[in-house]
């Protein structure tokens, strides 16, 4: 019997012959193994229990593959889980696609898929179709994963931008920065006395139980790429509304904050990948608040801030701890390349 | 106003900022637009017009990205719809997401954007939802490209490999190796007097047309990564019964027979990217025969075989031209890396 660790993809892994058959055999399906899974075919057959559906995809190329909090496998599940929850439905089919660089460790292939496997059963979410490709060394860095989804809608929500209206509060479910700051310290190789963890976590049972029992909810989103700034300025312009939010009330852990001011960034506009911002009618605020604080995953549920009629162009402002007031603009997009 | 050529993928295109959402402006949404992906959101919301539906994925990592025929967008885009399509389901919806190395050329994406968005027009299927992430450079090459797609299953329609019995015909709607051997010969720099030109198709039209016709289909795939070699011998693997086919009767263009005898390559186990093979009851073959000879993607459709029961282990036999018998094995899968 060959030693596990020495097992490395081949090219011909990726033939669609008698090694990616056995690939897929011993490697990848007794990792995320279920029903639907099982019966092969290269397209999956699903009954959905509603014809009012979402629909989305992602790619991760997070770089490094392994990070305190996670890694590219647990990311690509729960980014995907989290871009169906924060539009109000409920995930029930992932497929995965995996591009994979000739000479990767199978262990390491398996340490993903694993956690792919372990978020899709935490979440009811069946991997129910995938695909996996092989290139030459040098042509990709290591592994690349597309996770796409399907989630049905809950009943009775109607989320969307165009709800928003002024007075609304924009609540967030715990501290910002984390993810981002966690992989760019690892990358830079720095290191800190209180480790930096990311935050990466599915929120479909957070988000679910809000719409379920929370009227007036208007919107939510997972500021991931471009941050907190970038998500807020996009409410911004699409709504044609302002947004008024106070440096105070958004939490930051202590090491998050420390680690951005010595490495130059905003923790505004750094990536996320377990939060999420809604925004609510604002006698439905505190509402929110209470059931997000007893879920493990919105313990340091705050009220950020607020949404504001504008008098001239709609902008993020942002009261700052002094007291003192700057315009929170849109990222430019160069921050943090391959930060999910 | 910069000079459209000379214009670069940035890092900063995928940061999820300004410049992502200029590039999606500019470049991405006018070839792929459709009602459904201009609310934008990370989500696409769809109604969709059954319970029962069918789910699929695929990367595409074909190098040469440009090829006679097509190129790695039409291959994106026909590869996930005949997936949808074989498996007995109209593909109503696609994902599409892209990894771009930096320094692509922009006027090329948009090439591949404008393939994509033809064969989603012409078989009218939307593009609902995406992603765009950006990698450095040498970290990919130059472009991969994933597509996930939703289809709804034709009513009455109940395929499967389970479904098949002895002496039912195996029909191919043309010449097979086709893809493959335009590829590795164009990689390859050879050149032939009356030149080589991929199948990629969408074979939805046809494949519809067939199962809203005909009684008698039992099953349908599209014999892409490890060709009819594989194809079949999965059906002989899965089914428990043998697969007696033909050589003179299986399609293969004169170029594409003579390429292969030069590279050293069995046509057989080549992969093709607008083929699918039929396995239909015998009183039912003539249907399928007629029904794909008037179409244009089926003119040179041919019963190239039949499932037979088998005394030991089940096998793909080939009657040779000249009367001998070998048997097909499945490849092994280092034939041809990156042929889509």
């Amino acid at each position: 019997m060959a030693n596990k660790e020495n097992e490395k993809i081949l090219l011909a892994h990726g033939g669609g012959g008698q090694l990616t058959e056995e690939l897929l055999r011993n490697h990848i399906f007794p990792k995320i193994q279920n029903k639907t899974l099982s019966k092969l075919g290269d397209s999956a057959e699903l009954t959905v229990p509603s014809n009012e559906l979402c629909f989305t995809t992602d790619s991760y190329v997070v770089k490094p593959l392994f990070f305190n909090g996670g890694d590219i496998g647990k990311l690509a599940a729960c980014g995907t889980i989290n871009d169906l929850s924060v539009a109000g439905a409920k995930p029930v089919a992932l497929s995965l696609a995996l591009i994979i660089e000739d000479g990767f460790e199978i262990n390491l292939l398996e340490k993903i898929l694993e956690s792919i496997g372990q978020i899709a059963r935490e979440n009811n979410v069946d991997i129910v179709t995938g695909d996996t490709k092989t290139v030459e060394r040098g042509a990709a860095d290591k592994i690349f994963i597309n996770t796409a989804g399907i989630g049905v809608k809950i009943p009775n929500t109607n989320l969307g931008i165009d709800k928003i209206e002024a007075g609304d509060k924009i609540i967030i479910n715990g501290t910002v920065g984390d993810h981002g700051m966690t992989i760019i310290s690892q990358r830079e190789g720095i290191k800190f006395d209180s480790p930096l963890k990311s935050d990466c976590a599915a929120l479909t049972d957070l988000t679910c139980k809000l719409l379920e029992n929370v009227n007036g909810i208007k919107f939510m989103r997972d500021p991931t790429r471009g941050g907190l700034a970038a998500t807020l300025n996009e409410i911004a312009k699409s709504s044609g509304l302002s947004v008024k939010i106070k440096e105070n009330d958004i939490p930051v852990d202590k090491t998050v904050q420390a680690a951005a001011g010595m490495l130059g960034f905003d923790v505004l506009a750094i990536a996320n990948e377990g939060k999420f911002i809604t925004v609510v009618s604002p006698d439905s605020a505190d509402e929110v608040l209470n059931i997000s604080r007893k879920h493990p995953l919105g313990k340091e549920a705050m009220i950020i801030g607020e949404v504001v009629t504008s008098s001239n162009v709609p902008v993020v402002e942002l009261v700052t701890r002094i007291g003192g007031k700057r315009i929170v603009q849109m990222p430019y997009g160069r921050e943090l390349p391959r930060i999910c």
